[in-house]
């Protein structure tokens, strides 16, 4: 079957360097239609010399994974000066044949190569259909090409880290494992309930069950460690509480500072951004609501008591703020109310004044870590940032045979199937027969499917790669 | 001598593909030092595996221009998985050694493999260096470099055609032969003062007369296109005007809608952008003061008289909108006062209601094109677009051996020449002795060579590298 090119800017905007990609069985004819070799143009007019043939073939003729010098013409004209590179089928990210234009970048320049390249025969690629292709053409299962996605938008060295690792194939191998597992019991009951002869189901039951519970316990793992992984990969949702005047703002503003704030606007990734996000140390921190702490006129809003009720409960990590230079009053005793059993850290802003309360004061209402700072003179930042890291951060980032779930995706999958093994396990409980288990069996085999898409439906397939950006 | 090696990112963020780029003579062991095979990794714990040695020599060993798939590591642990682009000097961007790597993008992906670089020995590369080291090591002069930012920050044809005519050296190829001429008459002088046995000045003033005559001549053609040029290549200057409700805000719009309005944030451009900036067709036209056109509560403004006294004579390009549904008035009668000998098009808006002022009645006061127009229905779009691109752009955009300059630098060494020149031509009319000419003949030669670099300071090079964008 001849495979449909095609074609996409590949490299973000702005920079020295432009890529252009293309993909398929015309790559080579299509980019051999457009490019010349420096001996074949006529520099001083910018055009190709008068009896120059486009050479379709040059490609297919040079070895893979090469890079070659010359120009891209179109009409006979001129576009850029770039170096092509040759990757040949099976051995691309797609596992079609692969060209790479890389030209001098500029937004004018890069969609006109690209405007030359789809007049010559390449389709637009939509987003993420090359790797998409990659996925169809066996090069990556579902969970690796999400990975690829993970990995563009990390922001630190956790979601780096699981990213790759999901990439390199750790999580598919050990979701297929449990499949597996449970594809062959499935079967050894199907065979015994044929050929009760030479099967025996006698003490199989007391296997299955035990065996059911190691993979229930592989797949609960996951699942505990899935908020973990969100907050270390995707940030720690955290909110400011603190009285009027205890320096909520100057702490948000000395936190925006100093090149914190992260852009997170990478095509492609669909994070609704409802916070302001910093980056303390390795730790992405998700400022919730700070809008309220820049609108100093709202009174109520102020006072902070309201916002340690609205989010105590649904952050992650709260920063409470406590002005040190006055004593505690009641809205604080309310504030601290709140937090009880929360999970959070208290500043003794203001340290640069005369200290009216202590780190015991507080510390005998709320049994949280206490840091002496100051907005003014940045005293204490260290400190917040060493008790962030050490606080969600295991002290080695170390991904030593460890897997994790990436995804609310996963995550859902992964509940599904457990709740499948359930329903077997009660059903051996129940001293029901053996052929009743395998339903729940095959639920719980084609629900961890969906995760590396070997039972994923188009539909499904189709909503994963729209999230990609273009030209991966 | 050794060069120190330099790397910084080249794409833009935000792509599938993110490119570093190193360059320098330990470009080769640097990359050899973090970068591992597929089989030297082990997947599962995302580190290399224990016994791998890195191979620093393994890039100096392969061939030049070609393309390697493995893994960036730092300190052992996998950063990302990638292609190696490997460029030999003296057949590379800088003609050093090149390394690009290409990684899957993202920024923090795209940082860290930098940062990995840097770590091993190279230095982080200043905006522009990569080219200024082609200029250094000979590969191209200084026009040529100019031209590489020119290309990237083209926003359309003919922009793209010049900065490509100008990097493939036409630009410096035409003053260059300028400058020989200047040179070889120079050199005769000076042999026929000091050996006038065997040199003949006689008629020589005359020869000396003409053929300087003709480079003043060649001279003054760059400089007579270069405002034509800078229009065609950079934009039009443009002023919309016409008395308040005759439509100038909802044209604005209109241009602005569509897609026309095109992003001009290139890194490294120095555009002061006071302006928005529409694209009809291939001709780019700079709106200028469209502040006062989205404000209609500044009343005298509105009257569009003042907007025409202040422009009519700044700008390249006026719009002048008239309300075609009412008669014309005392405020178009100033307006079109104004207007006489400028440059424009009229567009006879409201083409939709019943026209009240027609054709002739304006065309015997004012002698522009008029254009049936109408905001609402967009009449006249086409024949709006069509006129600007017949009255700005030859219609066929073609370079043959044409040269232009690009940069008021340019235009201004240019004129030096010129004026050095003309103080030679009165002073063979003024029968001076031939020593006298020798001195504006250098200066004529010298200034000529501020173009291609011959001649520049460090100081005038690093200033026009500044400019640049980092990465290349």
């Amino acid at each position: 079957m001849h495979t449909k090119t095609i074609a996409s800017i590949a490299s973000g905007m702005g920079g020295g360097i432009g890529v252009i990609r293309i993909s398929g069985d015309d790559a080579m004819t299509i980019a051999g239609k457009i490019f010349r070799k420096r001996s074949q143009i006529d520099l001083s007019s910018e055009c190709e010399k008068e009896d120059v043939q486009s050479d379709d073939k040059f490609f297919e003729k040079t070895d893979t994974h090469t890079i070659h010098y010359g120009f891209i013409v179109d009409e006979g004209k001129v576009v850029d000066e770039v170096m092509v590179l040759v990757m040949k089928k099976p051995n691309s990210y797609t596992r079609e044949d692969v060209i790479e234009i890389d030209s001098h970048g500029g937004p004018f320049i890069v969609k006109k190569i690209l405007e030359t390249v789809l007049k010559n025969g390449a389709a637009l690629a939509e987003p993420g259909e090359f790797t998409k292709r990659a996925f169809f053409n066996g090069r990556i299962d579902l969970a690796q090409a999400e990975a690829v996605m993970k990995l563009i938008s990390s922001e630190n060295n956790y979601a780096l880290d699981s990213a790759l690792s999901q990439l390199e194939g750790n999580l598919s191998k050990y979701i297929e494992d449990i499949r597996q597992d449970i594809l062959y019991d499935m079967g050894y009951i199907e065979a015994a309930l044929d050929d009760p002869e030479h099967y025996d189901l006698g003490k199989f039951r007391f296997e299955l069950r035990d065996k059911l519970e190691r993979d229930k316990d592989k797949l609960n793992e996951l699942v505990e460690h899935f908020d973990d992984g969100r907050m270390k990969s995707e940030g720690i949702n955290t909110v400011i509480v603190g009285k009027p005047n205890a320096g909520k703002s100057s702490l948000m503003n000395l936190l925006l500072d100093e090149e914190r704030a992260i852009v997170t606007n990478v095509a492609g990734t669909t994070r609704d951004i409802l916070e302001e996000r910093v980056k303390l140390g390795d730790v992405i921190l998700n400022l919730v609501d700070t809008a309220g702490i820049h609108e100093t006129d709202d009174v109520v809003e102020n006072i902070g008591v309201n916002k340690a009720i609205e989010y105590a409960d649904k952050c992650d990590f709260i920063i409470y703020v406590v002005d040190s230079s006055e004593k505690l009053d009641d809205a604080d005793f309310q504030i601290i109310d709140i937090l009880q059993q929360k999970k959070g850290v208290i500043l003794m802003n203001k340290s640069d004044l005369n200290p009216v309360t202590t780190v015991n004061d507080i510390q005998k209402r709320l049994d949280w870590e206490c840091i002496t700072f100051s907005n003014e003179t940045k005293q204490g930042m260290k400190e917040l940032e060493d008790y962030v890291n050490n606080s969600f951060l295991d002290g080695d980032i170390s991904f030593n045979d460890q897997v994790h779930l990436t995804g609310i995706r996963h995550k859902e999958a992964v509940m599904a199937a457990i709740e499948s093994i359930d329903a077997v396990l009660q059903a051996i409980d129940d001293e029901m027969p053996e052929d009743f288990f395998t339903i729940d069996m095959m639920d719980a085999y084609k629900g961890l499917g969906l995760i590396n898409g070997e039972t994923a439906s188009e539909d499904l397939v189709n909503k994963i790669f729209k999230e990609f950006c273009m030209g991966k």
